[in-house]
C-alpha cells in the first residue's frame, strides 16, 4: 500500500500514519501489508515531486538506464528493490492510493488488462460501484508505479486541491481500501466471487487547451464541463471557453468512432504541465471471464497471512 | 491591479493576460490602470513563493533590512520602487487579486481601518453585496502588499484548487475588480454614493489543528465544517475530527467574547504551513462615516485619467 506517491496528495498519508499508529484503524482482512510513504522527501516539502513525476518513473528502460538519476527515479528503484516481486520482503500487489483536483469522485485507474488487475477491479466494482478508467495505449504517459507489481491497481479519489486534507475524501478512501483488501482476502480463501460484467471507461486520447503560437494557453476549460468527470460527452458540447466568454465545442478527433465520450481527470492540476486539460473515454461493458478469476485467485494463494484467521 | 502575488494562484494571472492583449476586456471607467504580476519567477514555477511570502514581505523593517535578501523580498522592494507611492508610476490604490481552496466566494480582506480602505469596501459591498474580512491585529502574519499603497484591499475568490484555472472564479474576480474600479472612478467624478452600513468580519484569532507532542497533527478538519466560510459557528460545533471519526467540538478560547463566531479561510492550503485551519471573526454593523468617503474621494481626485470620458 502505497500514500504519497505524489508528495502534495495529502489524504492518503494522513490515513497511513493514522494506520501505522493505530494497528486496528484498518480492517486488513488479515493480510499481511507494507505500509509505505511513496515518495517522503517530495511529501515533506508538499510537492508533487521533486525533479521527475515518480508515479512516471516505473518504466523498465528508465530503472535500468545507469545514466540517469536524480532523487524521485531513485526512489522508484529504491521502492523496487525494498518491495518489488524479487526483493526478500517482497510485496505481489500494489495498491497506490492517489487524489486529484477533478469531480473523479472515489474511483479506479488499471494500466492495460492484465487478467488479475481486471479482477480486482471487478471484485471491487462489484462491492462498491467504483467507475473504473482503463488506461492504455497512451505512449506519452508511461512508467506508472503499480505497473511494476505482479497486481495492482489506483484508487484515485477527487476533488480536493492539492495540500488540502478532506475528511470526506478521507473516508472514500479507507472505503476503498478495505473493500480491495476484502476482495484479495476472498481470493487468498478461494472464495471470490465477481460479477458478471465489468464497467470500464477506456482510454481514447487526451486534450489540450487550445494554445497561440508562443504554447501560451487561448482557452481555458468551459465552466459547463468543470466537474463532469464520467458525463457523457456529444459533438459540439461545450469543451472550452475563450478569456472573451467565446464557447469552442467538442470535435471528436479523427478516426475516434466512440460517441458520445466520457471524460475523466478533467482540469487536474498536475496535468496541465503534462499537456492533458481532459481525457476522453470509451464506456465498455465487459463480460468478465474465468480467466482473471483465475489469476487473481492463483496470485492471491501466494499472500502472506499475519496469522489471523480471516 | 496585481495578479499572481502567489504563483499558483492561476485565475488572476490568467485574466491579467487577457486584459492586457485585449483592452477592451476590461471595463477600466477610463482609469489609468498599471497591470502586474505580482510574483513571475514564482507563476513560473506554479509554486505559492520562491523562498518567503511575497505577501507577507511588505512589512517596513523588512523592505528596509539590508541584511536581508532572497528573491521574493527583492520582488517585494521592486514593486515598491517601480509603483509605490513614491515612484515616478505611482499608483495610489492596490487591487491585489487572489485565490483560495476555501469556500470564501467572491469576497474582499482589507487590512486595519484605513478611512479610504473603508468607504471603497463599502462601495463595493453597496454594489455586489461581498462579504469583507476585517485583518487586524495579528501579530502573526504582517507585511501585506497592499498595506504599502495609500489605499488597497485584497479580492480574494474561492474555492478553487492551486493550479487550477476555473472560469467561474474568473468570472467572479472580474465583476469584483470592474465594480472596484466603478467605485474609484465614482469617487473621482466627485459621485462615490455610500451605503449606511458596512458588514465587517473582524479578525479575533486563527485556530491551528490539534496537535502531538512531535508536532504532528492529531486531527483534521470536521467535514460538518468544510465550506462553511462565513456561517456561524457556536460553542460546541464540530471543528475537528480525529483520525478514528471521534469529534472535537468548538471551545471559545479564553476571553473572546463574540458568539456565535464566523469562521474564513476554512482549511486553505496555502495556510497549514502557517499553523492556520481557520480564523474566526466577529460580524459586526458599522456605520459608514462622513470620513471615509471623503478619505476616498480626496484620494481619488489624485488618481490619472486614461483621456476617457467616465
Amino acid at each position: 500500500m502505497v500514500a504519497g506517491t505524489h508528495g502534495n496528495e495529502r489524504n492518503a498519508p494522513w490515513l497511513l500514519d493514522h494506520w501505522t499508529r493505530n494497528s486496528g484503524g484498518l480492517a486488513s482482512c488479515g493480510l499481511d501489508l507494507e505500509l509505505v510513504v511513496g515518495n517522503p522527501a517530495a511529501h515533506a516539502q508538499n510537492r508533487r515531486y521533486l525533479e521527475r513525476d515518480l508515479n512516471r518513473c516505473f518504466a523498465p528502460a528508465l530503472l535500468a538506464d545507469p545514466s540517469l538519476a536524480g532523487p524521485d527515479l531513485q526512489r522508484a528503484r529504491e521502492l523496487v528493490a525494498r518491495h518489488g516481486p524479487e526483493a526478500d520482503a517482497r510485496c505481489l500487489v500494489a495498491l497506490d492510493l492517489h487524489s486529484t483536483t477533478s469531480a473523479m469522485g472515489n474511483s479506479l485507474v488499471i494500466y492495460g488488462r492484465r487478467p488479475a488487475d481486471l479482477a480486482l477491479a471487478a471484485g471491487l466494482q462489484a462491492r462498491l460501484g467504483l467507475p473504473i478508467y482503463l488506461h492504455e495505449a497512451d505512449s506519452a504517459q508511461t512508467g506508472f508505479l503499480v505497473e511494476r507489481w505482479p497486481c495492482g491497481l489506483v484508487i484515485e479519489v477527487g476533488p480536493v486541491p492539492q495540500g488540502v486534507i478532506n475528511a470526506q475524501i478521507c473516508r472514500q478512501t479507507q472505503l476503498a481500501v478495505e473493500a480491495a483488501l476484502a476482495v484479495l482476502a476472498a481470493a487468498q480463501a478461494g472464495d471470490l466471487r465477481l460479477p458478471p460484467q465489468l464497467l470500464v471507461h477506456r482510454h481514447l486520447c487526451s486534450l489540450d487547451l487550445p494554445r497561440r503560437l508562443d504554447g501560451s494557453p487561448a482557452a481555458c476549460l468551459h465552466p459547463a464541463l468543470q466537474h463532469r468527470d464520467w458525463w457523457p460527452l456529444q459533438p459540439g458540447d461545450p469543451v472550452f471557453t475563450g478569456p472573451g466568454g467565446e464557447t469552442i465545442g467538442y470535435v471528436p478527433p479523427p478516426g475516434l468512432e466512440c460517441q458520445p465520450v466520457w471524460p475523466v481527470f478533467v482540469n487536474e492540476a498536475a496535468y496541465g504541465e503534462k499537456g492533458i486539460a481532459l481525457s476522453l473515454t470509451c464506456r465498455e461493458s465487459w463480460p468478465v471471464s474465468a480467466e482473471w478469476q483465475q489469476a487473481l485467485t492463483d496470485l492471491a494463494s501466494q499472500l502472506a497471512h499475519r496469522g489471523a484467521p480471516l
